[in-house]
């Protein structure tokens, strides 16, 4: 089998990808756009947004047949960017398709990699042991209530996701506190705290729930939302009573760390199959 | 013509109908939610939400047959609120409505006093020159990608208003920057500023336009989306470009200044007529 060619961006996801391949047995080459210290325990080398060609070269270098984009990247403004001979060519085709949002900015260079003779896999397929299962993950079950504001919830994000926009949303007893766009999970998370007191839960009263799911026009080779310990630490701190993602459908970093965290802080945390 | 009853939460929207009213000839009779100083030159009664009773005695004593419900109203915690007689015999239906979100619980209100015999007016009835007018509004005008955003905000306001989610939205450059949930349009404009600036308008190169527009579920007699000199001045401190607001859908407090504030910033304002 050939190494797993990982194109990491920033978070914690690349590093869950290579620690579950190489664990599975298969070798890792990993193309680093950002600089976390976890990449020295691979084989890799280092490039920069504009650098195509050199990117390319080292995968085919390295024997890389299939290749995961993962990992947070600042979207970046293109005039900034200075381009070698190759990234001059697929270029105008990406900062096309970046002007439609980011989900067709993120198909496009998955094509840009097809067109040069890889195969792109999603996280999901490279490290199948991140995704989230259908049910409750730990100690703590949804209440009724609960029940409630994640059909609700679920109902709202693959609205939203059907128009490009986000992958999360909360809701608390049947009203929707936030939305998530640009700003990302752990900023949407965090304004609940700034929302009027008889809006939520608290640490002891905890209601309201946090829901991730693709969005529907979503490549699956692309990034599928993630939750981690973090999430469940965030989520707890401005009273939600658990999360709620798509079984299959979600990246579950760190999956007994998560659980612990949520038993721990009295959250659930749940895998909810997609029926449509 | 019978004076028209005005029952009127926080913020400048009451006002403005009143001034309104009294200009175009009409008694004003107001029931203060809150404590606002503007009351004093209209006749009136102060009410706590639980005063339901005392509401309706007030507005049958000032002999009025229209209602408008107007102005903000935080959502209340609603095992703190004391009722009067006839409140104890309505609080169950309107805390049931409550429960399934915000336009829910007006439309329950609004019932409420159609029971009672009045006729409940909205907003735009009891002051038609509030009501937002198709075309531009200043001397700025919206550019080509302008347009483009404004179309691809007005889908997701009307796709997110459909689940009662929200009234506003902000796109830059196609990618979705911000949508309203429950913190309101004000706290939503202000988090552009925290975006990586790359995603977003300057002062001096402004991008990317706030949209409002009603929930297409939304009862009429309920507020429409509002916006005053003070959304013109939030939206030029965060670089937007612009605000459109649905023709014949929205209020604008205060229209000749807020049409002076956005000459002056070099914003563009817009009614939209709904196509749909």
């Amino acid at each position: 089998m050939s190494p797993l060619g990982i194109i990491a961006g920033g978070g914690d996801l690349p590093k869950a990808i290579a620690e579950s391949a190489r664990e599975a047995g298969r070798e890792v080459f990993v193309v680093a756009l950002g600089a976390d210290a976890w990449i020295n325990a691979y084989p890799h080398e280092h490039a920069s947004l504009g650098e195509a060609g050199k990117v390319l070269k080292a995968l085919r270098s390295a024997h890389c047949e299939d290749v995961v984009l993962a990992g947070k990247l600042a979207r970046p403004k293109f005039s900034d960017i200075k381009l070698d001979a190759k990234a001059v060519l697929v270029a105008p085709r990406i900062i096309a398709a970046a002007r439609k949002g980011d989900d067709a900015l993120l198909r496009a260079v998955v094509e840009t990699f097809e067109r040069e003779g890889f195969r792109t896999v999603g996280a999901q397929d490279a490290a199948p042991g991140l995704l989230a299962e259908a049910g409750v993950m730990g100690r703590v079950k949804p209440s009724g209530d609960d029940e409630e504001d994640i059909a609700s919830a679920f109902r709202i994000v693959r609205t939203l996701g059907g128009l490009d926009v986000g992958q999360a949303a909360v809701v608390c007893e049947g009203l929707p506190l936030a939305v998530e766009a640009a700003e990302g999970t752990d900023a949407m998370i965090a304004r609940i705290a700034t929302l009027p007191a008889h809006f939520r839960g608290t640490e002891k009263h905890r209601k309201g729930v946090l829901v991730k799911a693709p969005k529907p026009i979503q490549d699956r080779k692309t990034d599928l939302p993630v939750i981690g310990v973090q999430t469940v630490k965030n989520a707890a701190v401005v009273g939600l009573s658990g999360i709620a993602v798509e079984a299959g459908g979600a990246l579950i970093l760190g999956k007994r760390a998560v659980i612990l965290e949520a038993d721990k802080l009295g959250l659930f945390v749940v895998g909810v199959p997609h029926a449509g």
